[in-house]
């Protein structure tokens, strides 16, 4: 077992998961705040200059996990692994943000997709992108969307 | 305090972190296995048909963190959440790999940078990427590259 701690905590408009835009064609436009906790403050430094980071967090209020489950876009089951289903064995979510700018321990970022006060474990500058033209999007492309 | 355990593991041909590429130059090729433990194995379903997928797994060798470092490839230090370096509050790490085929419970894939044995904590499927022009790599943009 290994135990993890906040590193801080994400403000977002979202306080209920039916306001988060969900599936394939969902846009995650959402503006908010990541704060972090006083003392990782001097872990943030240089962290200004990255455009994108990787947000790793906690789906805090998600009880238990299904290794099938029927995403709400789609209408068959898929395995746990296959989908970002907040009810995981390790309820881990992780989100690409665009970093907006730097207020000390409160980066302002765009592209939330998680609920005001979860839990954040940790953040990674996002460096590389696998070109669209090879990125096989599985049971995904052939989902329905609402 | 959130508490995570192995899902699975890594067969890596990294048994020491100097054999690892390391930097913005770094090419990572290795191919290795993610095993899922048997009881997660339905938690697999239909994920043959993604390209890439994100692997979460935990830097176990590590101990300790420091919030401020030298990364192995710049000469000026950096805030831990502006770099990938192992030794971080909380320890996870992320990595896309390509998948190239599923056997049961034994995923085959490229891309690893993680030594052989290292804790799996979760897998999801890459869906997509930022534009590479849209990348902004701070620090890393005028790093030295050995």
């Amino acid at each position: 077992m290994f135990s993890f701690r906040p590193i801080g905590f994400v403000q977002s408009p979202y306080t209920d998961t039916a306001q988060i835009p969900k599936g394939p064609g969902a846009e995650h436009a959402a503006e908010g705040v990541l704060e972090l906790l006083p003392e990782f403050e001097s872990g943030l430094t240089d962290i200004d200059g990255f455009s994108h980071l990787y947000v790793l967090w906690i789906f805090d209020r998600a009880e238990g996990y299904d290794l099938l489950s029927m995403p709400p876009t789609d209408d068959r089951v898929h395995g746990v692994f296959a989908t970002r289903a907040p009810r995981r064995p390790n309820p881990i979510g992780l989100t690409v943000v665009r970093l907006l700018r730097r207020e000390g321990t409160r980066l302002f970022v765009r592209g939330l997709d998680m609920l005001n006060g979860t839990p954040i474990v940790d953040l990674k500058p996002y460096l590389s992108s696998v070109p669209s033209g090879e990125i096989k999007r599985g049971w995904l492309a052939e989902a329905r969307v609402d």
